[in-house]
């Protein structure tokens, strides 16, 4: 057992760090103008960032990547995540850095050079279509989008949404189902769909806390009308839908959650440098209210509690393998989740009026982040996939 | 004791549910499209609800209300609160109630016809000016904002925000310290500013969780720059500001928490219906899961309790004045804005990844009652008064 | 809506808090020794007791006791609660109160002078064997305990536990399957079982939170090995146990949750009396720290909030029939025990090391209201019952 | 990083969880007997266990202990302290455990061989006199004992209470104010007083939660009327009573917060027992309700998350020594004192009225571990520790 954050880390930890001071600026009108208004100026820092410890971390070192570990990856993430932007410039941002992954994976040579090779140059971006506006997101089996086959296409009917930044995306990967009378985790297949096919449509950006956001910083309702893509689009075999989503979940639940712990320690300083600094008469510091104070020594404490089980579930991840640690993964959800909506409560609490206005981050996570204890599944589902496990264990002991 | 909601007020509590429904397709569109998109209908309304049993009710008869007592405007506010454009049809929307009330009982006959009657009219909007960027909002009489008299003149300087429905408003009452070297509650007065006199600035509307908004639906930050007003414009004596201010609070708490009681109910509603209809397969409702059960079961005991806490604060400001009622008033400032925002919390969680979109008006709550536990004094300063009366009482027995 | 105690009302509770004072001391001596040994005293004050304003304050006046409402039972019942021997020596306690409802309302002229009178009179206990120990309380209509009928004899098999005060009772009324082949709710019936007769054995006082206790004051184990009683000890018709049970329930339960609202009244006063006089330094009670008095305060606006819950289940039990109120009934019984156990909780923090002994009440309200939440129905069962019907109403809406 | 538990302690945790089963039938008897009843076989498992890898787990091996890091301690701990007895029959409970380590650090050479060596071979048990009934807990620098020097011995007046096991102990190690006029942290010194010592008395044995107990299963108020011991008997240098107190206070704070997750773990797993073969109709397990699975899968995510915060403290002393990690030394004590008690909670609801009872182990930790949050520092003093560091740094950065 050891609790050191490993030392050959620290130069990337460092790199990363500075790497947010600059983002600061530009998260800030981003917030206000929409992710077009800045992707010059990252784009620009993309460029600077290609080839430097900080490129494509999650990535193999043979496809132009760190080839960092989960846990490594986790690390990263955390001081990357505690910025909107932060990701998005390292190009380890959701959805593409999991799609990625499956590229990798699953992907023919032709998807490679077609498909991935792109994404990892940071020349396009992509989406992933699952969730579903007339289905239960915490049922993944239960889908209405089909794709049949007609001589050697797919044709895709049904409808998404919650496609994280399909607007500007070239092309989405999308879970239909393929063999409706197949047992239900074998019904649907993972084809990939360009965004220039005729028949599929983004619909609109869903207004999601006030705001339809733009480009990267969107999340979209999607429509397939007989959208029609080559057989050689699926990706894995057929049928495999499911088993792929599920491979591709446990580091990315790490890339989320060390992401939650980022913000949270962000708000956390913000929560303590305003406690130090305000003044609540020309003698007495808001910091000197006992229960400010303990807000902040609660928030430390479940903070601190939340980032050793992440860790430990991504340490497992590279020890055991994401199918082993999967009680571990399922934890993390529901309990980081549950920490980085109440650090955010409390730093806005801290912040007073100025906490609910957009003249700091704390707003806009207090939004955008509400919706990290609905995605991924639920938190219940979560909690009940957890307790299935220890209670057939006790059925069994 | 007698818990029976009063017979007589039935038809209005009905009148006022009907009126509900016909908002709800304005209330959509002034989320999405801003207050004066919508404006126009919301006067038409108002044009119908004059003379009717709906129209000022807070107000005595002899101005032209309906001389509700602070219990019954209570009940009546609960089912006008639960949508965001109730009270303003009504013309019992804030700041402007407080503001009726202020000039009704501290204002000359002159402010009266000049201010009181169009405002009661519906014809003009008024606005707040109290708090300030560089205090603390919990310290009400340490203020920046300074009124000196030159002459037969007020001259203001100072800065304010938060000062809702600055944006189209006729004119401002401001607390400014007018006598810096008296003991701290007889520093300030208030003084009647026309929003267009020189030197008084709207800033910005301050972009609040997202949003700028506007019109009556809007927060500003607003500047006094050698604004120079009448000496006549004081409202009251010199250096009561801090107990005018206080009197007004009182009924000003009922109306926020049955208000916030209001959309608790709508909200378990809205809750309820979702767990009923929503199908996770196609034989088991999200209702049957036990998780969402008993969150309709715990919400529905805590808007309950919150509500006759309120509504017995409510009574107790008619039975004995607000003065004698304080310890209540404070009591249900912290006791239902917690209750708010953790049924607002459970409602959202219970729509899934529908409930974080503005498809239903939860996300507007989400975002715009988070300012609840924050304005007219933080919980905890609340808190703080409750227990100090309790602790007192302790000593002396 | 009028939330003022009654008048009428006030001489009986100012009795009842003076009763209180002296009831002090030998609760003290209770907890120590045991029920045992305070009882001469108990039974003394008994004495006195009887024909005064206190007396069976819940039975009617035609069989000698006050007749009060429930509302106005309910405001006693929270006076006389706040002691662990207030109900006793009132002769409201339970289980003896619900019996001799059960005995008022289906007993036959035998039953109600052999049973019911010396009850009344205060010369003998009861007890009431419901709780199996291999079957979850939480479905009551799912029991072991068979009554068979041979002859004109009942012949009961089966055991009970948490058979309150069935340690010196005389007769025990017993819940056991009549009709095994019958509709769930219709297997059960009510059986009078004097406690000598043959077959009937109290196996043990159940050691709860440490202590087997004695007397009124202990819940025991009890068994039925072949017990006969006459075919006319039923009580009411057969098949009814549940039906009756289920009627008994809704006085019953306002009694518990006002005498939950009376400790907490007494927790909150005892808190804020040693946060007010408990020195952590020379200069600074405990009572300054801004966490004590946020707890007073947030403990104070919960009692409040449960207290007007519960008051208005009373309340409309007494209007509208306890069937009506059922929903009230549930939702009371996990909010109120919730509140209960926080409040108990708290006071014992604010005494420190002194809150976990026993030289102060806390302790034992600590240990013995632990089972509030388990008893009449573990609160997750309540909480059923009162989504259930919500959600039956959202699907019919 | 790596949260692997270390291979060579295996063996060692092994043998610990066998001892547990031994020990289950002895705890009960202990529970409803008291500690003399069960010393005999207690001191029996000691004979054997002396010599082997579980004696004295935290003492150097040069002074016949295993030299276990504090970490490996920790983990070790945890499976001992499921049991009340666990750490007893090892020879590392407290207050013995803390008293070896000052006289280990602190002691003269007589010291060792009069007092020390008879500890370290388990022939004697001894007592620490810190709290006060006089003075707060959370303030350990105002104490009322004194000792003065008259000649060549101190005389040592006041009381001291929750004397841990100063029933049956042959020594206390005491603190007492020497130096009145010091500055407050060096007034205090540690004194060793045989417990024969005329003048020392052991007034009784506090009822803590219905319980006196005996033994080493009590807690004593114990005086010093005029009470006389060599000049020699004072431990580390006069005046450095308070820094003693604080060094003892690192390790011994892993001792108990890993004894609670012990404690947390074995709640879960009766828990999860108990949900799997409940049945609350034929056909339904009490597991297969929402409520009780999730708590389940939340007891489990707070147990982990503090086992590994509680790890990472250990880790730390041994990193960088007790000073240094005293930050996470305070947030282990409040983080995990609420886990314990949640899940203790939390476990007893499951149990229903089984759960109250004594037939389990849960009631007693229930009554038992309250004191949790209480002794070595309430709740609150550490969070405020923790705070004051935070806004510290906030400061100055």
């Amino acid at each position: 057992m050891d609790f050191a954050t490993p030392d050959h880390l620290r130069p990337r930890l460092d790199a990363a760090a500075a790497l947010l001071t600059r983002l600061e600026p530009l998260e800030h009108q981003a917030i206000a103008q929409g992710f077009y208004a800045v992707q010059p100026q990252l784009d620009a820092i993309r460029q600077e960032l290609k080839g430097s410890s900080l490129w494509l971390p999650q990535i193999p070192t043979a496809s132009g990547g760190q080839g960092l570990s989960v846990l490594e990856h986790g690390l990263l993430t955390e001081v990357l995540g505690a910025s909107p932007l932060g990701h998005y410039v390292a190009n380890c941002q959701a959805p593409d850095a999991g799609n990625m992954e499956v590229l990798l994976e699953y992907g023919t040579d032709d998807h490679k050079s077609r498909f991935l090779q792109p994404l990892l140059a940071g020349d396009t971006r992509s989406c992933f279509g699952m969730t579903e506006p007339g289905r239960a997101g915490s049922n993944p089996v239960w889908l209405e989008t089909t794709a049949r086959l007609e001589g050697e296409e797919w044709v895709l009917d049904g409808r998404k949404w919650f496609t994280t930044a399909a607007d500007g995306a070239a092309f989405c990967i999308v879970m239909a189902v393929t063999d409706p009378d197949a047992p239900p985790h074998q019904r649907a297949s993972m084809i990939i769909v360009p965004t220039d096919t005729p028949g599929y449509t983004r619909t609109r950006n869903i207004p999601i806390m006030g705001e339809e956001g733009d480009g990267w910083m969107s999340h979209s309702e999607v429509a397939f009308d007989g959208a029609r893509v080559p057989q050689a689009n699926l990706l894995g075999t057929r049928g495999a839908g499911f088993s792929i989503a599920q491979a591709r979940l446990g580091p990315g639940r790490i890339h989320h959650c060390m992401r939650w712990i980022g913000i949270c320690r962000r708000a956390l300083g913000m929560m303590a440098t305003r406690a130090a600094s305000r003044m609540l008469t020309p003698h007495e510091s808001l910091g000197e209210k006992q229960a400010v104070a303990h807000w902040i020594a609660e928030c430390s404490a479940e903070i601190e509690a939340a980032r050793l089980l992440v860790l430990d579930a991504a340490w497992s991840i590279d020890d055991i393998g994401a199918k082993a640690a999967r009680q571990k993964i399922s934890m993390i959800k529901f309990f980081a989740s549950d920490v980085l909506m109440r650090v955010i409560d409390r730093a806005i609490q801290v912040h007073g009026a100025l906490g609910i206005t957009d003249d700091t981050v704390l707003s806009w996570f207090y939004r955008h982040e509400r919706g990290s204890r609905i995605y991924d599944g639920p938190d219940e589902v979560h909690k009940s996939v957890v307790a299935r496990r220890i209670l057939k264990e006790a059925r069994q002991s």
